[in-house]
């Protein structure tokens, strides 16, 4: 066994630390309050000097333009960006664009790669997900909604989807629709390609989230499919194999979730430390040195360091016994982490008093952003079920 | 003993209720979408006819224009009122414009109440708080850095306060600030009405709160007092009897905070209900044949009926048998009440999946905005502290 | 609204608590090492005096030689007595004896009462009840095993139970059998009277509960009956009627049992502030200093008082409004109250380091024999599921 | 990095799984019941196939006789035995034996190795360890009491120990007692090897400990040296080095703890597994239908895989990168696991029902018996505090 990072990993890490703190961090209070625009000009900036330092898009292999190299690594690295919201962003591996391009590298046809994926990969052009709807409970793929039919060399896509992440300023999509109504209960979706400017396609709005509606990147659509045609070479992947792909995307994509997540748990800690060391509640006495926020500390600390091992653990076995040994640890991360990441951020917001409400600092724009890790890729208590059910079945 | 409620009682808050429910919540989502002007219009409108139908004030006696009764009938109303988040504006007893009336009324000299209180009472000019100061811990009382020094017969005001909620608008605030330096620890500071169209005093920004800077009564204002000059006689009772007042204001206050926050987590408890009966996640069953969900509900039942049968005894000892027979639970409610509401609201939020982080819903707002309350009035960790000091002392 | 217990009530529990402390918790050491016979016979002269004082069986009327006045006041007597587990015993209120007596007051014929009633009432016998069977889930009626059949003037018993408390010395016992298996679910069973010197009856064994096989009264029995035959007229109340019983007999005992453990919270809690105040970690403090054991305090006295305020609203709602008044109530307090019972032993058994684990003090005996109040008279989670069903049948 | 147990280490771990399976737990009955000689004459058999198995003592090196390979495999070997109580002592590694003879290996004389290590290594004679003190709280070292004077060439020990864990029949005990109480706070304490059967030697008692004095082996003394003396050559390791040889013991011995404690987690979680699926509920559902034990499972194979993943990476860490590169996590594994223990535990014995509080299964065992993991070698709530410094210290 050996659990240590190679030298070489560790170089690239704090060189990436270093880079997020000294050029990412201070354009944080940007995204606070709003001032988008600016933010995206800034942010573009950056991106062009991680495409120098040939750190872009960790996610992708060196083929589509990324600089992959392991899963671990990648982890590690999700975990560095995870510490601002504005990390993967500039580092070219975002939700949603990176599990769409990981997605057209596997399945994509050689046409789809020349056109969607490698504009994509280069940070060219922007995609979204267009999966969850809002009448029907992702949990059960029986009552998916949006349809496509074919009819002659085009489908034809009717439907609702929203949480539809960084709709506003997406070139294109991937659609998740019924293809087969009648097939078996996990094929009867596929995914297909829908570039946006689409007369079929429409942006309804941006949703208002925790009080925001947010701006092109920084935004969730709802968005409506009317008799909305693509040729049927936008098919992704094989018919019927939407569900099989889906999975396949969040498979990966759960570990740098969870990595990103505990970034933002190390960084909160951090603040919080930071905060209660320069507080002072008496002449000679700081919060530091209060019992509660000590034992506050060490909570978080013990949360982050168990969590983190276990992730870490999952990675290697994806990548190196392949899915099926890791399927109950791929499960279990993703309730324990995200739940570990909300309570993290609450102490560090109650460490700060009236200060931790504001926007002064990021621990507001945590709390209130990150409480969706409980839900998105399916809620905690799918989660839960779906592990005990595993464990119970393996028992004898 | 006797536990019921007086059937005329019943009734009063069955017509709060019914007009909570048909004109109050209908405008929330101008609240959510933060159309000010529009949503200020139509409460402003809304509180002629709570006046016309003798509901106006609470939480003062008739002699100043309010419906008083006792404190018991007052955290009723609270509760009912306290479903949404702008009932308490509407029915004239909002925060911090109540505790202000409240002092005026039992401190005031006669001038004051004519020239400050009667119009606040009538709803005819808002009013703020000035206590928390950014650099400093309300905690300790020895730490306060805000000072008013008497020059002939004005007090010369000088320091920086935030969270001062509701300053953009208002007519007077009342400062608390040290004029007594040199006095024990908690006769230093006293209370003084400042009007805000004094040129020594500046409303440097609207703090940013969990994303918003709000507007007007919807806002907390970082504000600044520079040589600010008043009459010696807007004291407000005596002299390094701040302190004093303060918990005085806070005492009655907190049982109406903890009442609200129960009528929060009632609202969302129901809106909870609500949303899983009505959920589909198969063609047979709802959200609400899930025992996870069913679980949620059992414990938010729980812990709501725990502390309002805690708090309502609670607002009965203070009435009847005095404030010292009721000092544990007065701090007990506090943290412990706050704790409850931040559970219930979450839970509400994490059953309605996606949806509960937009928007669409008020309970976005409740997890975000409500945060606040195991932070204002003392923070959970000085009140456990401080109830565990009374029961160790009572030790023997 | 009036809150307040009675000047009358108030000595009344003085004195109860006086006697508790003075007679009682000294005999506890005799428990916790298990010198039955000389326990017994202690407590069985404590018993004489408790009778000479007129405090005897305060859950009995006068008329059956009892003190019972109101459900309120039995639940704060059952508050004071619950400090010891010694204290329900000698004052003649202990379970299973008070349940049993309860129904056959209620239920019992004029025979009955005579034979049965008046002896156990005077604490001259002891009784228990055997309804749960190891083979089948007590929360599912219709799963119910053992079985009466009516055989001219005869019931002959077949089947087994356990946790049939205190079958040891018992002089007979009320078994809940099928006496009608064809009928409507809640209406297959009936409760018959067994005297215990049955050749029919057997006691296989003491369970040997968290260490402990018991003794006499401190023990719970596996029973069988094979062929058991008692005269037709043992049935206590009508036939079918046994759940309906079971259901009578639970409800107020639901209110003296979280009232005892919350006797127990309050003892726990007493014994961790004197003991935090006792015990020295360096020259100048002692373990009251360290806020961590405060915020245990703080915490355990929120979660008792909460719920104590709740449960004497219960109470008073079902003597004064009726059972249905409560019933939503009168499943939250067992669920609710069991659980800080849990926790708040568990706090101050940790406060109390090693010596918590020893027998030196009474919390370890808390901590593993009140474990069972989150299982008996319904799990955690059958509470829990129960309550939220009607939460939601009620919501519209 | 490679996270992979090699073949040769699963099989053995499969080895002592199935030995344990095989033999062991079938004699935990006797255990529980109290049958101690049988039960001592049973696992004294035992010993001798594991010992002609090659597998005895895998905490000592091959040189005295043990099977040491690195600490992760040690650690591993804990994880299976922990399954059992009586895992650890038929396997040679049970405390205080373990700790004693690693401290004789590293810090012996050839004569004290000779004379103590040797037999004990063997499992000839058993030992105890005489630390902690009834009256003097073992966070503060200054406060320790017990003292040795040099008198000649003789030692000369007084004071009074407590959790003397297996004084009963013991041969000798390691007692850490102050013998330069000028010296520097943790330069004032030695161990001194006694022979238990000095004169000036008393077991006191064996401390009742959740309701039982245990027996022998499983007993805790609490034990009195009056003028005890024995020669100046029983002084273990330097003098003065009392505290520091006691850091060292509990290394790698917290690393075994956790695993121990995981193992018992792991017992707990696979009964539970097993008897939800095999309790009806219903014609057609066994309890393991039911989301919320569902809920409980997941809940314990996510805490469970998270802290065994924290802890094996801490083992490694020791062995490869040293103790200092560990320094944070060797406090965080010791609370962090013992609570998950507790939790886990807990809710296997809820899932059992009334079963749960009897001795027909291990689960009330390990409820009342592991309590103790949260108190023994440091309380909960130093750790924690001890991490959070750590942590404190370290922000810049």
């Amino acid at each position: 066994m050996d659990y240590q990072i190679s030298e070489q990993m560790q170089q690239k890490l704090q060189r990436i630390d270093d880079f997020l703190k000294t050029h990412i961090i201070p354009l944080e209070p940007l995204l606070l309050t709003g001032q988008w625009p600016t933010l995206m000009e800034n942010l573009n900036g950056l991106r062009k000097k991680v495409q120098e330092m040939g750190l872009w898009a960790a996610n992708l292999p060196k083929d589509v333009g990324g600089s992959y190299t392991t899963l671990v690594d990648l982890a590690l690295i999700a975990e560095v960006l995870g510490q601002s919201p504005l990390g993967h962003y500039v580092f070219g591996c975002q939700a949603p664009d990176a599990g769409n391009a990981e997605l057209l590298h596997l399945h994509g046809t050689e046409e789809q790669i020349e056109h969607w994926l490698k504009p994509l990969a280069a940070g060219k052009i922007r995609s979204c997900f267009a999966m969850t709807e809002p009448h029907t409970a992702g949990s059960n793929p029986t009552l998916l909604d949006a349809t496509a039919v074919l009819d002659g060399d085009e489908w034809v896509i009717n439907g609702r989807k929203w949480f539809t992440t960084s709709a506003e300023g997406a070139s294109f999509t991937v659609a998740m629709v019924v293809t087969d109504p009648d097939a078996e209960k996990h094929s009867r979706a596929s995914m297909i390609l829908v570039p946006l400017d689409n007369p079929g396609y429409r942006l309804i709005r941006n949703i208002p989230v925790m009080g925001h509606k947010g701006y092109g990147y920084f935004s969730h659509g709802e968005v409506e499919f009317t008799d909305c045609r693509v040729p049927a070479s936008n098919l992704l992947g094989k018919r019927g194999q939407g569900f099989a792909l889906a999975q396949e995307r969040l498979g990966p994509g759960r570990i740098q979730h969870c990595m990103r997540w505990l970034g933002i748990g190390k960084r909160s800690l951090n603040e919080m430390c930071r905060y209660v060391k320069s507080r002072k509640i008496s002449s000679t006495q700081t919060l530091a040195d209060q019992q509660l926020m000590q034992a506050m500390i060490a909570d978080s600390t013990a949360e982050i360091a168990a969590a983190r091992a276990l992730v870490l653990e999952t990675a290697w076995t994806v990548e190196n016994l392949g899915f099926k040994a890791a399927r109950e640890n791929i499960s279990l991360i993703k309730f324990y982490t995200a739940n570990i990441l909300q309570r993290v951020v609450d102490r560090a917001l109650q460490s700060h008093g009236a200060l931790g409400m504001t926007d002064d600092t990021i621990l507001a724009h945590f709390y209130r952003e990150e409480r969706a890790a409980r839900i998105y890729d399916g809620p905690d208590e799918v989660h839960r079920l779906s592990v005990a059910r595993k464990i119970l079945k393996q028992t004898v």
